[in-house]
Parts: C-alpha cells; structure tokens; sequence
C-alpha cells in the first residue's frame, strides 16, 4: 500500500538509486520505540549522548548510536560536538523534529491509557490459546 | 526509561512471568509499520485476509499472519471465521482499535508531509558524509 498513490502531487520522492521514499518507511523509522524515546527526552531540553543512554532503559550504546544518526540523517536532530576533553556531544531536536514531537506525544498518551486494556486482552488470548492447546 | 515511573496509579501491568507491559513496548507494536497499514485498511472497512495482502505492498503471508495473531492479542482486530468452503477470514477493528486510529491517522499524516523534508535531509546527509569518505 502507498498512500500518496491517492496524491499525485505527493508521489513517492525519488532517492538516489531510483528507489523511493513512502510513507510507510517513513512511519516505521519514527514508530520505532527507541526513536520515540529519544524524542519524548529532547521535547523537554538538548541531552548529551551519555544522557540519552542512562535515561533509555535497556537501549545498547551501539542501537542508540544507530538510532541517533539515523534521527540525524532525517533531519530530526542536531548533533553538536564541543571539542573539550573528553568530546561533549550533545543532541537537540531540529524544526522538524519538534513538529514530530506532537503526533508521538498523541501516540505516547493512547498507549498510556491503554496498557490495562491491551494486557488484559493479551492475558485473554492467552487463556484462549492455551485452553485450545491442551 | 518507563513512564509509568511518574504516575504510580497507573504502574506498569504484572504479567505472567512477572513481566511487565511498558508504554515503549506498546508503542514498538503500534508504530510497527505493518500494523499501521492494517489500521489505515480496517478504518474503513472490514477486510478479509488475501484483500489485505493484496492491498500491503511488500508483506508476506506469515508477516501478515503475525502482524494480524498480535493485533489480535492486542484486542485490537477481531477474527471471525465464516465456516464456508474454502472457510472466509474477516478481521475488523475492536473498539479499542478503532480508538488508535485516530492518533495513527495523525501521525501517518505527519509523515505524508514531511516526506519531502525528510528526504531532502538524507540526501544532504549523505551527500556531506560521501564527502567526509573521500
């Protein structure tokens, strides 16, 4: 499904390579859990690295790493580097970024409110699934 | 990072095996991007399974069939199976599901208008780190 299949004026952006750029990678690179993280932190203020990794639960220096060029490559944050020693890298949301802050705030407080809901359904399921396996 | 930290009244839900379900989980299968385009499709209308293969570019049929068994577990689609030969699938938004429409509506459409931005961006990052390469 391409949803700017509806939209000619929006069609897919040509990328180098001839592949194209469609809402649904759009949506799976700023859905990801740890993108939206990152960006729930930096809504508040600019975070060192060091700050970013204490505050993620469980996210590994290399996954953050990732997570933060691939933010920096889409042009959600700024990465700036003071040359002290040792380095100091700090992250901030760009323009962009910002905007996108409130769509995953949206998403961020209907997970909120529905945690009881959903592990209640998954507790369900899975006294259905087992009842069918015995 | 657990947001439910904040707010002791609603903790994060025990679940068997003494797991707890966390917002960052919650937002991992909601932003997965096969399960957006599920519920950009069952918005509109019940579907049945092959239509929304048909409709998903690029998804597989044990994709499709995992995305579908956790939204199902979710409580977020229902499953009824019409016993007709060969048997019909439909799967439908809950109530719940349908509630999550509405913040993925927002955010899909976020997507769709910074397509542009973003793939300028990636364009210009990688054009500057081709540069630092050389």
């Amino acid at each position: 499904m391409n949803v700017t299949d509806k939209a000619p004026e929006d069609a897919p952006v040509p990328r180098r390579g001839g592949a194209c750029l469609k809402v649904s990678q759009v949506i799976g690179r700023i859905g990801d859990k740890w993108t939206v993280m990152v960006i729930i932190l930096l809504r508040q203020r600019r975070h060192r690295f060091n700050e970013l990794k204490r505050e993620i639960d469980g996210i590994s220096q290399r996954m953050l790493t990732l997570t933060l060029r691939n933010m920096e490559r889409d042009g959600l944050v700024t990465r700036t580097v003071t040359p002290s020693i040792p380095p100091r890298v700090d992250y901030e949301l760009t323009d962009v970024g910002r905007s996108l802050a409130e769509p995953v705030k949206v998403l961020g407080d209907w997970a909120f409110q529905n945690l009881r809901h959903i592990a209640a359904a998954q507790a369900s399921y899975d006294a259905r699934t087992v009842g069918k396996a015995l």
